[in-house]
């Protein structure tokens, strides 16, 4: 076998064409329910709210590939494949035996592995012959991307921006407004739900669950337009298992087969796209490979909380999905991995992870901080804090490997970089870093919010 | 021939495993004067200055091509090579029958080309048994590359930051900690130069001339320490040959050739290396490839400075280049394309321009951040304001190939990301951005302080 180079690149020509959609291969993942009645909702429940390619796709249980519409695979062009990178240095530096690969998503201007959804859905939008869309954005990085897929093809663009990373990221507006979106920090008076949050919760910074409410009542009052999310749902999952579908075809070329995957699980699109293909072999028997996903203790949606129906948005707009939750009524504490900070989970990644084909870990900040900045000394790259929770991960299982000789080989996933998190790194460096976990309590506190219905 | 991919990539074994030494090819670049008495100054003028290696390679005039140590070439293999990028999206935009490349150096998080030289200079100092190096950054781009390389190969660093580009961009100076470095906003206090500067200038915002002299007491005055600079000397040319050397490989598996090749002048070290391989043919008239250097009309020492022997710093401590120069007395007004805010030009591309085979254009702030709009909305990537230059020129090329019909090659260098320069971004957003020439009486103020003897 040739010697693993720095980077496996795929050529263009190597792209996948198509996604895959793990619900195929999977037991049934839950669909929607009406929290009214707690009946499934028809699709045609779903038309008003979302994109209609993206219901179907959202409701495919059958198709365990769905083709890459050319225009979509053109603009993955320009910033994809992405490469698998080995990490020689942090391997070297760390003493250990175990193979360390990370699949690099971060090399576009939005930072992220979002843009892989972002251009998918901004395509449907406009070829279904809307002026415009809304959307929520924690971290910043799914607002980013859809605000650079939205210029490119051509869409209107509101953006509902989580108030605490507005505000730790100034920065990631002027880049959303440059690429000519409107971004409102959240709660905001420019919506009832906004007000009634506002109301409630004087002061608060926010969360994705209040930025989903504010961008879903505003499509429903605007024109042409819809809503379109940036984690969590099945269709977003699809468009990311693009991820996993580059990096199995990499590490094939050199007939490696991981025996760990890790991933950050904020919404669970990240780690449900790169897990997606593996996953199927496992599903399947063809693969004994372990899944981790890492999330941060400030909020932990998979080892704290509860398998249960409930509301995406804390505005109890949506319907009822099957999930990790926390409650739609848990308000994280201001957590500097904005991306992670979501009281539920994607109801695949739930799913697998109730079924025992997942299993989970938390951090708290200043570990995975210090995670980061070894990562950043030693290959170069200054990940985002999203990311760094898998690079901890990654690592305590590298040491794992030193102390038992094992020559395990580790995929992880890091999702982007931290250009626009430096307010964090600059706490950290300062030793300031608040390592906030919730009490027992705090989380009874979200748990009773939780629909009593279903 | 084959369709041309969206990105052109090396694989890591066709990387340059050689520098391309333009000096080899060229009319001779005159040496280093000594300002006391214009004689030449001899190489050991020099070590107490320099790492003893790039002291070697400044001054090597006869070998073209000169190795890359394995240690270097393993640094590079984290991030290189870099993608050529058939510009498809832009062209479209433009409606133009021009075919526009650029080579793309911005995919690492030093977030432009700084690196290759940065790479380079951190090893040959800690080779040498080094303990530290000193250096100044203007946009903070060579800062932050070469605080990634001094963590990288363990070496302490202490960088002097243009006060202006540190205060307009404070997470540059965290990126910097992050890896280890310590940053002084320059003009400073702690240097006998720095405070003569200040008191002389009282409030000034500090230039790269300003910092380079700070740098240059600090390591004089530090055991075991040397400056390392980030920009216009040959052996830092030398070191960015490998963008020309890999743009070159790549567009000849496509059997392209160049009518124009674009690039941004600062200190000219990124221009200089896109072009060396290329204008090696040309002087050997091999080709017939036009070479245009974009500078801004705020700092303009191509366009309308001297040919002559002058200081590289403002405090005069260097010895004498003879270079297109605005005078080391010239500060330059607050731009945002702090890469280019220096008083003098790479001797190498000055000679070259005054030999008549570079011509150079420059641009007003407004129009360039123009055409990095337009860029960041039809290919993605958000250009750093310095690459918004080359940006801006081949554009305007393009457009005129539209005009004419004619379908010529343009190759530019995009050196770089503007995430560190939302700032500028937002001014621009704001219709804010200062758009300041300098008068025919500013640039005598600056020629007044040429030295007068050589």
């Amino acid at each position: 076998m040739a010697n693993v180079p720095y980077k496996i690149y795929l050529s263009e020509d190597e792209m996948p064409k198509q996604w895959h959609n793990i619900q195929a291969v999977m037991p049934e993942v839950p669909g929607f329910l009406n929290p009214a009645n707690g009946e499934p909702v028809p699709k045609e429940g779903l038309l008003g709210v979302f994109c209609a390619e993206t219901i179907e796709q959202e409701l495919n249980k059958t198709d365990e590939f769905i083709a890459i519409p050319d225009e979509i695979v053109s603009f993955y062009s320009m910033y994809r494949p992405s490469p698998v990178v080995r990490a020689y240095c942090l391997e070297k530096a760390l003493g250990t035996p175990a193979k360390l690969y990370y699949k690099f998503e971060g090399n576009n201007t939005s930072g992220s592995h979002k843009l892989n959804s972002a251009a998918a859905q901004a395509y449907y939008a406009k070829k279904q012959g809307l002026t415009g869309v809304t959307t929520e954005t924690g971290a910043g990085q799914w607002g980013s991307a859809l605000s650079m897929a939205c210029a490119f093809f051509g869409l209107d663009l509101v953006v509902y921006m989580v108030k605490t990373s507005s505000e730790q990221k100034p920065y990631r507006k002027v880049l959303m407004e440059t690429y000519g979106a409107k971004v409102i920090p959240s709660p905001s008076p420019t919506t009832d739900v906004g007000q009634k949050i506002l109301a409630e919760n004087p002061g608060t910074g926010g969360s994705l669950g209040c930025a989903i409410s504010e961008a879903l009542e505003t499509a429903a009052k605007s024109d042409g337009y819809r809503y379109v999310l940036g984690s969590v749902l099945n269709h977003v999952v699809l468009h990311q298992s693009i991820i996993g579908l580059e990096a199995k075809l990499a590490l094939e070329k050199y007939d490696i087969t991981p025996d760990i995957i890790i991933g950050c699980a904020g919404g669970g699109s990240n780690l449900g796209g790169l897990i997606s293909p593996f996953m199927a072999d496992k599903l399947r028997g063809k693969s004994g490979t372990e899944f981790i996903a890492v999330e941060p203790a400030s909020c932990p949606s998979l080892t704290r909380g509860r398998y249960a129906y409930d509301h995406g948005d804390t505005g109890r707009m949506t319907p009822l999905i099957k999930m990790y939750t926390l409650g739609s009524g848990f308000i994280p504490s201001p957590n500097h991995a904005g991306g992670l900070r979501y009281h539920g989970m994607s109801p695949i990644v739930s799913k697998l992870f109730h079924d025992g084909h997942i299993s989970a870990k938390s951090y708290t900040q200043t570990d995975v901080f210090q995670a980061a900045v070894m990562f950043a000394r030693t290959e170069g790259t200054l990940p985002a804090p999203e990311s760094s929770h898998a690079i901890k991960c990654a690592i305590d299982e590298a040491l794992a490997c030193k102390a038992t000789g094992e020559e395990k080989t580790i995929l992880f996933g890091l999702t982007g970089t931290g250009y626009f998190d430096m307010t964090a790194y600059q706490n950290f460096n300062a030793g300031e870093m608040n390592d906030y976990v919730p009490t027992d309590a705090d989380l009874e506190k979200g748990f009773a919010t939780l629909p009593q219905k279903c």
